[in-house]
């Protein structure tokens, strides 16, 4: 794998090209000149409750061009999963803008407790109760053939009021409830990394991910046979490189990308 | 442990010493006599979701006298595990009736969000939602010396408008989000069966179990050093006998256990 040359770039966002609403110094520019070289490459990020939309909104806001078939999420990598194996009808238990990201697949009606061949678990939040966990739990429970798909398994993010529950709790529970492991497409899973690069047209050992998450982008990615160079920014702590994650390479920004590039090629 | 004069029983109730509402044959006949003959036994049930005293009613509507000490519940074993281990404010998230078992010990204050040292986790049904799940949550992330006890692990139930999510899914929500496993006082484990037999003062080989469910009564006290009786009443079905469940012995009902019991004493 060491000395084939890279052919193609997963960028995550947060932390990598911007740090909640701010850009990082020196990634619009970083994205243009890797883009006047021809190398192909994916904004990738763990969301499930924005939809792309908004995501090529925000960088147009950095000055960075995209449309939505440049950025990866848990949400198209599960669409891209469910293409591939199928189809059938999918129940989303997702926020409803994220519905948007299932176009021309066949979406369950709201409330049906039968007829699903896929039960996908996004990030309801307080939106969860008995009932509509319950509801996801007859899904699976009436039809052997119906497929868990989590976006994630993120277990909990901060909050100013505490810590909130996130996805994975609620899959666990389904998974428990049911006896059935779910297909994780969010990250850290290998599907999210291997999905992307396939949609790049590219193998996962041509392709390197950039992050700012030594374990949940590096390691991950390297799991799923990729490259993973670490960036220090985002929540990049010095910490990080005394563990047992050893990143293919160390950035001190995104902006120095296209140099490194340039070398590995 | 074969040849061990049994010194004890525990009878379980539902499927046992009745059906629903309605009375099992020589029930009532069976537990006087055994009575007569000075045999200490425990009524064992894995409800949450009714307090003993209700328990204690129904039997006394059968013609078996009892009273509150004469019932062991997943309730009455976490109490036990709470004192035995130190005591401390306990959470419990269970309907309001079942607070009356905890006697005795520190029961925090609804909405608390911090300062419990044992999370009890009951049937709270339609009254999960995101923000009571969310709260069980923050007590065990406030404080790592936090215990979780489930007071069951079954997955779900049956009901009239279709199967029903029940405590254990919510248990395994709670143990992905904190990375904790939960102490289980209910049956199938061990600690359910264990605590009853040292509440009788007796050994666990020295024990029976009687119940009509091969896997969650027989085989799962034999697994807690128990001898198992299974009972062709409740949920027995013949097929219970071609699985790899191995009962100690297999009565018609709970009519035959006085001679069962002479003849192992």
């Amino acid at each position: 794998m060491v000395g084939c040359p890279p052919e193609g770039l997963l960028l995550d966002l947060d932390g990598v090209i911007y740090v909640g609403d701010l850009p990082l110094a020196g990634a619009a520019e970083a994205v243009a000149e890797l883009r006047r070289r021809g190398v192909p490459l994916l904004f990738v990020t763990n969301t499930s409750s924005a939809p792309r939309s908004a995501l090529v909104q925000k960088l147009a806001r950095l000055r960075i061009a995209a449309d939505e078939t440049d950025v990866w999420c848990p949400l198209v990598a599960a669409a891209r999963h469910v293409r591939e194996h199928g189809g059938g009808p999918v129940a989303l238990f997702a926020p409803e803008a994220a519905a948007a990201e299932l176009e021309g697949l066949e979406l369950l009606p709201a409330g049906a407790e039968s007829g699903a061949r896929w039960v996908v678990i996004g990030d309801l939040r307080e939106r969860w109760d008995h009932a509509t966990l319950n509801r996801a739990f007859r899904l699976l429970h009436a039809d052997p053939g119906c497929e868990l798909v989590a976006l994630g398994m993120t277990r909990y993010f901060e909050t100013e009021g505490g810590p909130e529950l996130d996805v994975g709790p609620y899959v666990a529970a389904l998974e428990e409830a049911t006896g059935r492991k779910a297909i994780v497409t969010g990250k850290p899973a290998a599907p999210f990394f291997t999905s992307a690069v396939a949609a790049l047209g590219l193998d996962p050992e041509t392709a390197v991910m950039v992050g700012d998450d030594a374990r949940g982008d590096v390691a991950a990615a390297q799991g799923a046979g990729l490259r993973g160079l670490l960036v220090r920014t985002g929540k990049f702590r010095p910490a990080d490189l005394n563990g047992d994650v050893v990143p293919d390479a160390v950035l001190d920004s995104i902006a120095d990308l296209p140099r490194w590039w340039d070398e590995a090629r």
